[in-house]
């Protein structure tokens, strides 16, 4: 039976038929209630899912059957696509490796492919080079280019005269390994096979997405990196870049990100890989050929949503207020009858929210990635359990900036000594994590590497308290180029989206 | 088809038989693949749902065929009995009312049940009558009783000489409006149509419940609380019970509540709610003659756990360590390869949270009861719009405490005075909530109330601010009797369970 008579069929009876029938009487009982009490319930929010995965098929049945013909579609990649899953390659460019990837945790991955875009003009010296990570699901396109116009996730830091500034800088970002917006994860076909990976995917870490991002950079030529910036899991991926190759690497930005994972971080993310692995569409990761998680993904957004932001920003923003109902509904007499589907804004907005992202992203990829974050441990002792070798510190100055660098007397330290505000002082920690002295063991490799961490009070995902361990140990490897920044405001942990004067004015100052 | 063939054939086929064939090609592809580069993946805490479901429906089956035989059960009270929902009426007492409850949503309950345990003795006038009130998913049975031996869930703050000194009081907790151990809830039958109300239930709001507990003391013949006493949503009863009755309410005790929803909890609950309305099972709430929302149970709970405890007591307790697995299966040589399911401790203490309590508590009461928390609203215009008439402060100065009462020269205003240390300050508060005079103004019932609230800092569900906000709009309506106090330590909102030195000690000192 092909994928289109299976999708018309799915449309008319969605669910399973006994479950159906051992539901009938309940169903039964309630139409015929003849004086009922109290209104008959209606779930639109649960009709929602239902619609939702209707609209899918019938998408699915209308490309299958304009494509191909109701007929075909024997092949895995003739199969319903995933809407999320139409990458263009035109809009991007792909770095393609016949070279096994080693990985910490499995086997080498055979060969892989990698998305970039890229921003400004490579110097002929090709030293100018800043590499931007990437957060859990954002792809390459962090700023809008000539392949493609749309607005990127961070089009305001990047650009002439902005945070990453393309007057000075060539500016490189990825699809990280795991992902599924170009580069190889789960849902890339593997090679050995000619099927999709799925859940036979490895499970990757932090330090694969950048070895891949090395491999990336070698093919391009490019031996140093001015710098490494990113925030959120590209924090991670940056302070891992220079940690893998301190000589390669020449300042470090960490922005709302951590050098291990809090069990806190690891619940929320685990809470949301729970209820996606649960969706039945899941189906341990071999939807492909079906339908996706939809549900599941909606929901995990739902739960992600809530760590993005703030308690505060809420308060200010939609405090207890109610979505706006029409006013034949309502009765001037009578208290306003609460919906037990999303009723107050805050709900609509984290509803709408995972209804937005829900088609967006594919499912094994978030679920892949957000293991890699959990994973993420730069303690010395963990570093170890990877048997992961830590290298030497850089032993040569780290780079000045092209546009300073005719001008400025030597030895360079004086300019990061006299430049950097905070980096002189090194005061104690006040409380100090038990783990603090094994961090700072961990990241030894970074001792001379100008490093900025910043954070913001009012994220819950990755508190300052997480930011402050960072560049107290940083600090105690004998860094004294360690600049740090609090940012105030409400706009939690996706502040690094948002506040282009104070986050972008903080990595201009340091990059400058 | 009764219900036993349907549980059979279901055990054989448990999905959509159309989902399955979408889905045949990547299995088999799976199965088929030759050269796997990376080993097949399995899901334990995915088969864990369709374990359950199995056992559920075996245990179904079982009872089906024991008790009435394969061929009976036409009737809903016949049908599967999900395990949660097997009151034991004789384990507690119940009152039994057929005057109808007016609820502020909707109109009124026909007919209602509570019910109820005790502890103490009542004493000849009625006068040291301690109503317990109860968090969200919790029964009547705070402490063990003659009639129930099973230890309750505060139990070492009843007793003798303990928090609720059963030497002096008579300690009355029930089952709150809305729940499933022998309250009327969504599980109950409507009288008016023989079946259960399912997502018929109407809305209901924190002062229904407290509406249908004064109607149990009416029943009894108490006319005056010597304290209302509560936890958690508990505290939000607490409040709402010396507001609708300030005469009849000598003392509020309120830990760990608030006296109106922030957003930030709000949104927490219906990240709860939204996957538990998601599971199929769940059926617009019509599940009691099938299968109960087990695994949306389970990943709801998993969300409240996180809410319930703390990061930093996570940070002690589990840290980054991994659950134990059997030497066989490591290899000194390689990293620990990690599992997509849980693998971390603080994954493995959720999923075993979820799994303790996917089957002991009703979904639909746990919406209810939920909605009703988001709901609360003390402050003048919410209650306003909910047509709640404020009466007037309680005119009479509080009762003392029946073991003091004696002693202690009138008039009695001077003993609190003199007696709680923190009633005399009333600092403005250096930070405050926009809406907070709007608090006071719905507060002023409460105004001659002695008030004790108590809140813990590493509380992320009902914060700190929270507690702050009630005693400061308390103070501002001009009660000079309000007792304040912080708790540190890290067990986060669930102390008010576990710290019996000093939510216990704090308590025992306000009502003595």
């Amino acid at each position: 039976m092909n994928v289109a008579k299976l999708a018309r069929r799915h449309l008319k009876a969605p669910r399973s038929a006994v479950l159906q029938q051992v539901r009938a009487r309940s169903t039964r009982a309630a139409s015929t209630c003849s004086i009922p009490n109290y209104a008959e319930p209606s779930f639109p929010c649960v009709d929602a899912h239902a619609a939702r995965e209707s609209r899918i098929l019938a998408s699915t049945v209308k490309a299958a059957t304009s494509s191909s013909g109701p007929s075909t579609s024997s092949s895995s990649s003739s199969g319903p696509e995933p809407p999320y899953a139409r990458p263009s390659p035109s809009s991007y460019k792909t770095f393609s490796s016949k070279d096994p990837l080693p990985l910490v945790y499995a086997p080498p991955l055979p060969q892989f492919e990698i998305a970039y875009e890229t921003w400004g003009t490579l110097s002929p010296a090709k030293d100018n080079v800043i590499l931007l990570h990437t957060g859990l699901s954002a792809s390459s396109h962090a700023a809008s280019t000539e392949l493609n116009r749309a607005e990127g996730w961070w089009e305001h830091f990047i650009g002439p005269g902005r945070a990453l500034d393309t007057n000075q800088f060539f500016i490189i970002c990825t699809n990280v390994l795991g992902g599924c917006y170009g580069t190889t994860g789960p849902s890339s076909l593997d090679a050995t096979t000619g099927e999709r990976y799925a859940t036979r995917f490895p499970v990757i870490s932090i330090f694969d997405m950048v070895q891949a991002q090395f491999r990336l950079l070698d093919h391009l030529g490019i031996d140093k990196l001015y710098a490494s910036v990113g925030s959120s899991m590209g924090a991670m991926q940056s302070l891992a870049a220079g940690w893998l190759q301190p000589e390669r690497v020449g300042k470090i930005v960490s922005i709302s990100g951590t050098a291990r994972s809090s069990p806190s971080a690891i619940a929320m993310r685990f809470a949301q890989r729970s209820v996606l692995m649960a969706d039945p569409n899941w189906n341990k990761g071999f939807y492909y050929d079906g339908l996706p998680p939809h549900t599941g993904m909606k929901l995990a957004r739902q739960i992600a949503t809530i760590t993005y932001r703030s308690g505060p920003e809420w308060d200010q923003r939609f405090g207890r207020k109610f979505r706006e109902i029409p006013d034949a509904q309502q009765d001037s007499e009578h208290p306003r009858v609460p919906a037990l589907c999303p009723d107050f804004l805050i709900e609509t907005y984290l509803d709408y929210q995972g209804e937005q992202f829900c088609l967006k992203y594919d499912a094994n990829s978030l679920i892949y990635i957000s293991k890699a974050m959990d994973l993420f441990d730069m303690t010395g002792s963990s570093l170890k359990s990877l048997k992961l070798t830590p290298p030497a510190p850089r032993s040569s100055p780290p780079p000045l900036p092209p546009s300073l660098a005719a001008h400025l007397p030597s030895p360079h330290h004086d300019y990061y000594h006299s430049h950097l505000s905070h980096s002189k002082s090194h005061p104690p920690p006040s409380n100090p994590p038990p783990h603090l002295p094994d961090l700072a063991e961990g990241l030894k490799p970074l001792a001379n590497t100008p490093t900025l961490v910043l954070g913001v009070q009012s994220d819950i995902l990755f508190p300052v308290e997480q930011q402050r361990e960072v560049a107290d140990a940083l600090r105690m490897t004998g860094n004294q180029m360690v600049s740090y920044y609090e940012l105030g405001g409400v706009w939690g942990h996706d502040t690094f989206l948002l506040d282009v004067q104070n986050v972008g004015g903080a990595i201009r100052g340091f990059l400058s």
